[in-house]
């Protein structure tokens, strides 16, 4: 029995290294919940939450608001009856992220009390993977500096915001597409598009000869009949992010044959029901990613542990420690250019 | 690193107590297989396929038959990396008893290795799960006189079998209401019914106030659409057990909202998939159940611990160590009458 004694809530402010604007949205930085939970042995497990208020309606003053029924919730609670523990986070609806951070720290702790890593405790898959990087909305050629920059630092996939204006986005895809040819590319329009946009992008984009590897959330999220329309009328596989924060949006967009892809963020799901969309899409046929909101190294540090622990994702887009300044990197990963490996 | 060494088949006959009887089905014995994987540091995990020939068209000699296949894929393979070893098995496509009896031996030397209890590996949710015990087909008085026989021994749910002879299926549960009541019941018809009957039978049931728990797989297993209309015409909730192997038949009734139960049982799923038809129902408001076919206490350990480990299962029908000759009781647990407990 290993019961948890006490639960901190550490707030910490970040900025971008440059602005980062994506369809209808502007930031300059981010304020993350660190949360640090501690049993009675002094075994010490932590999480991080960053809260997104466009995605999920949570900001860094709303988790911590929380912190007195998280404690309420979780103090005298034994980690090793962890399912107990996701079963009580299940009650924070409108709090995702902090679920996350809670529920990653427990499993932090435990891990740390069997003496075993954290990424084999979820099934030991691989113990690296490859993230892309991202090129948020400015000027063509501004974006096109950005993407030749990131294929110079040795990444060879590039996410590229979209999303605002389509022909000028069309021709951004070919600019870029001809400067840095050979690496892959996911588009994220971040619901700016209408359906019949999103359709002329996809088939303007594909009559140049371009792949798109993702074209990501292409319209409003809560329109999934027109998520369905792009899907099929689109030559690009068709990803899901704003549509999918819980796994019964999951399902609802399962059933509805919407997507060929789920973009999963621990922030918008929580830790235990990214598990779930897991085992809901790969029963279904349905593709994965994992993505990030603007989590520190300690934050991508849990999207790190569980896509090496499950092995089952076909991009990580996991850069935005690389987007914000940080002191020092504390995730439990070393990070080579794209690839990033769990410790040993 | 734990390397898998060694792995072993031993087959062992079991016979009933009693015969066996369900509709169009007798049994008199059954014969399993354990599976014994041993690492290189001579960690030993061990498993248990009990196959059914009915369900899945495996036998016994069809899993030993599988040996050398298996020794071929397993043999070098790191248990610490559970996860590549659950997607190597699940090519394993017409043994799932096999499959289960392999991947639960390999969490139990994984956690062996780790020092960690397997229920608590799995969620640590509960110490103890109830189990019902099984009333099989004969004449009206024997199968009340085995249901107070078997209330008497402090079991609070029965489960009986039913499907062959809708009149006297009738019959028998008002007989076995009278004589036991306040006990709950779960009907299991195991595809006997035409869907009419199936109707036919739960509004006669319930128009004497006789109240099911679950009504387990009324009609064929391949008729989708009838399980529906059973569902859509029956006032007790209706489980599919023979329709439910794979997470993708589980995914195809939810997709069709043919029920309001899944049988779980990790001969016909395999245990990972198992895992995968729980998040699969949790995340569509299924209730879940979870049986067995002739496991002896070997195999009906890999069930109580996933059981008590993730603490979904509404009714636990884990009996057939029970029915069948053991000379002794060889799972990680203790039963008392109806209560069974994983060990501390």
């Amino acid at each position: 029995m290993s019961k948890i004694k006490n639960i901190k809530f550490i707030t910490k402010k970040y900025s971008y290294k440059k602005p980062f604007h994506i369809a209808n949205s502007f930031a300059t930085g981010a304020t993350n919940v660190e949360v640090e939970i501690e049993t009675e042995e002094g075994i010490k497990g932590f999480g991080e939450a960053s809260p997104s208020w466009r995605v999920c309606g949570e900001t860094s003053d709303s988790v911590v608001s929380l912190l007195n029924k998280a404690k309420s919730i979780l103090n005298g609670k034994d980690i090793e009856r962890y399912s107990l523990i996701f079963k009580e986070m299940s009650s924070f609806i409108f709090s995702p992220s902090l679920v996350t951070a809670i529920e990653f720290a427990v499993i932090d702790a435990l891990c740390k009390k069997n003496g075993i890593r954290v990424w084999k405790f979820l099934g030991g898959n691989k113990n690296e993977i490859e993230t892309d990087k991202t090129v948020s909305i400015s000027s063509v050629d501004d974006m096109v500096t950005d993407s030749i920059k990131i294929k110079r630092e040795g990444f060879n996939i590039i996410k590229i915001k979209t999303g605002e204006n389509l022909s000028k986005d069309i021709e951004v895809i070919e600019e870029i597409y001809r400067k840095t040819k050979g690496l892959r590319y996911i588009v994220d329009a971040n619901t700016g598009y209408t359906p019949k946009e999103a359709i002329c992008f996809a088939k303007k984009i594909y009559s140049k000869g371009i792949d798109i590897s993702v074209f990501e959330q292409p319209v409003n999220r809560y329109d999934i009949e027109s998520l369905k329309l792009v899907r099929f009328n689109s030559p690009f596989p068709v990803c899901a992010d704003e549509s999918v924060k819980t796994k019964y949006d999951a399902l609802n967009l399962i059933k509805k044959e919407a997507v060929d892809y789920i973009n999963i963020k621990l922030m918008k799901s929580g830790f235990s029901q990214a598990l779930s969309i897991i085992e809901l899409a790969l029963s279904s046929n349905i593709k994965l990613m994992i993505g990030c909101m603007s989590e520190s190294s300690v934050g991508i540090n849990q999207s790190v542990h569980l896509a090496c622990g499950r092995g089952v994702f076909d991009f990580c887009d996991l850069d935005s420690h690389l987007l914000i300044k940080e002191d020092k990197i504390r995730g439990d990963f070393v990070q080579n250019k794209n690839i990033i490996r769990v410790k040993p």
